[in-house]
């Protein structure tokens, strides 16, 4: 018997709940954790349960079919491989890679893959792979090539851009769907593509703000999955927005991280469910 | 067919969830919204569902009975009486009165009791009864025996204390379990007692707070049900702290009674769980 | 003798602080508040100084000259006449006639002005005009021609649009330069113009906000004086977000004309200084 | 001609700050930046300048006995040397080496000291010195001493207890005045001692906190700095909060060196003021 859980989303239709819980409590599963949501604009169901029990995978078959659902199953215990993409700036790996160590993050740092070499000694103390794939205009499609190589070959189940400064193509988007996480130094949709600091220091706000989202083929358009703001002052230069959101940038996307490998998140119309 | 809402609390047993909203699939309600929480430490159960149906109450008992279950139904549709007492500080009053005229609350105030007059002329054009019961020490037991008579003879359903600086008596504490909030201007359990805010400025705090939470014979004591703070510098006096604190009071004690009236809140070994 | 506030914003020079401060000295004002900001990306000094003292304006204008200074001089025991412009949604008019009753606010509400009379009753009862302005496309101008001279009559100091859904014409804006707030319900420059919590809300953001500015001429556009944050999820439909906003939108108004009448920020370069 | 800071705290006269700063002008020095704060309460007056120019130390003697002045000036290019106390946790240790190494924090790490090995090789990557100090009930005494010999062997100028689970002797408190600083988790005063994550999971506390302050003599009492806090909700146990916590720990600890280290607070009655 182990932790499992279950991430359904169907159109709403009366029953579903008693179906669902009826068939593990038949089959001798006990629920830890039951969240529920129906989106009142278009009629949508979405549940994620958390539970003790067997594997039900083949028996819940015919049921999701009966509502028509999109079902995801996992094992609790099993620990997913995690690319990590950084170009220079490492406050955001440093942070995830003490964050695992600490078991904060249940998953495994399968490789690190950057465009420069900056971070190389301080993920070899953590004895990960680490690969150097410089990119110029003219090398970006076949160092893409490679990067999808090294991502396959390492069985990776989530990529985490953690200030990659390079866009990814529309085919490396599309091999992991829902399953590539991006932070965006901003508040989104404010300051959305290059420089977002000196954007919000030009125009003056007066909170900044940082959005962990999934990547989708559109630049910055994913849905988003956790923000973070702190308040700043006319006393802030850029330098000092660049340092005050090193903090929100490690903090928002750990939260998006965390969230995801729990199975917190289910994806639905261009926005995200994220249970609490 | 009306909307419901079931709060259940009970031991954890396997196929609680499943009994619950087979129980309601069979008659025909439709489940709306439906939150869960297993307490891992002492092994409770707690769920609150939102659902579209007929009263199953009488239908309940036995499954109720067979869990043994601590349980509430309520009818969506149904706006409690509120009775709210207050003293000289009129800002959660008038705060209070305002959402319930905007439809943010979901309830109807039956009357307004205060040891002072300050606040009669603005109640009075909600056109809500107001009864001015001055205390001294005195006249402290008779009084007190005469708000009860008032509360009971508006049918009250909660008494909100929007900054009553009247300690209740442990008969009135007694006669309305949970069912009385009070907003404390400290983040409790600092500064419990009197003149939080000037005990946060001697001591030299760098964020205030308040606490809503419900009255039980300990002062400052019951489950709390929302807190809020605010950031204050050295330039605060002990002014500045009152002035800042009233937004926090207003919007945290708002937010605890909001959850109250929609049902979201069970308490359980001195401790609240607020349903999101 | 009075309590008074100087602003300053010049080029920067070695010693300005002196001889302002020395001036001051010498006849025989005391300094209760100074805070100073020397930005270094355009050299520009700015400088907020409360004091006791008898009113130096003439004695002031040679140093002045000196330093090339833009300044103002204000008794703090004034309280500025302040007109409120609103439509049909009025918790930002009821929260800032609370806010001035309770002392809050150091103003005096000269006139409230509206395009619908939804507001009027509520008006009343403070014993302040309201003047109903129903606006068409084709009475527009003659309507806005009536409001400015609604505005000079009542002696005007500064203009409150709380959640006023007329844009102002370029000539009402003009007449009150850096006098004119604006509450925007969104966190500015996400979301501007029309309908921002569906905008919001379709975008799936978890965390909304609301923007205090100074109008300029560009709708949506001027400097920005403070923000406010609120965390959602996706529970929270449109509905949801306009109510959470509602307590957005009134502390951040409220903080934002707090700041221009106790003369705390001064603007530059399209962007605010607001002294702490 | 360096970048020097210069503190102030005195009793409050007419005049101090033209005297002070017409001082400088009088040397040629440029203020970069001013913030000034009198005490309504009991009258005390206080004051940061930055300025560039040279060290006017000998000069100011005179001039700081006229006005009664405690005051303190420092070369702002000077990185001082900082000791780091810490236990088994090493969160706190690991964020102050990584800002350090970032330039965040303007100091240089002279030794890392804890009665545990268990940070050791972390530690060892910087090429910083590493103590093991184990602590016994019958060590205790001999232990310290040994640990105000490694201090003072370092040149230390400020000792950060950054999760150091050992409670400072009364000697090495008073050998650092006001060059001590401690994390403490809790939002104190709330929760002083010993286990305060159980403590506030105990009581039900919707929101949890973190304190930094100086260490006095008496345990978990002396001026605070800087203060964070975070939700929680019913679903977060003990293991929860200690995450959590963990984040807060670190930013609020951050932000505490951070403001020593640029001289930006003075202890003044048990409180502190830090300037912005």
């Amino acid at each position: 018997m182990s932790t499992r859980r279950l991430l359904i989303w169907c159109p709403d239709r009366s029953g579903i709940i008693a179906a669902v819980t009826g068939f593990l409590a038949e089959r001798g599963a006990n629920v830890l954790d039951a969240d529920q949501h129906t989106d009142p604009d278009d009629g949508s169901f979405a549940m994620r349960l958390e539970f003790e029990g067997d594997d039900p995978t083949n028996d819940f078959m015919p049921l999701a079919q009966r509502y028509a659902m999109d079902w995801r199953l996992t094992d609790a215990s099993h620990r997913r491989r995690v690319a990590i993409l950084v170009s220079k700036q490492d406050h955001c790996l440093a942070d995830l890679l003490w964050r695992t160590r600490q078991n904060e993050l249940p998953c495994q740092v399968a490789c690190v893959v950057s465009n420069h070499r900056d971070a190389a000694a301080d993920v070899a103390t953590y004895g990960i792979p680490y690969h150097t794939l410089p990119v110029t205009p003219d090398t970006k499609p076949q160092q893409e090539a490679r990067l999808r190589e090294i991502l396959e070959a390492a069985d990776t189940e989530l990529v985490i851009l953690a200030r990659y400064m390079q866009v990814l193509s529309a085919d490396t988007a599309a091999a992991y769907p829902n399953r590539i996480i991006n932070i965006h130094h901003s508040f989104l949709p404010a300051f959305a593509g290059a420089k977002p600091y000196q954007q919000a220091h030009a125009k003056g706000v007066k909170l900044i703000g940082a959005t962990a989202h999934y990547v989708t083929e559109q630049l910055d358009e994913g849905p988003i999955i956790s923000q973070g703001v702190a308040p700043v002052t006319h006393r802030d230069g850029v330098d000092d927005l660049i340092r005050k959101g090193r903090d929100l940038e490690r903090t928002t996307l750990a939260a998006a991280v965390r969230a995801h490998l729990e199975d917190r998140v289910i994806v639905h119309a261009g926005r995200t469910i994220v249970f609490g």
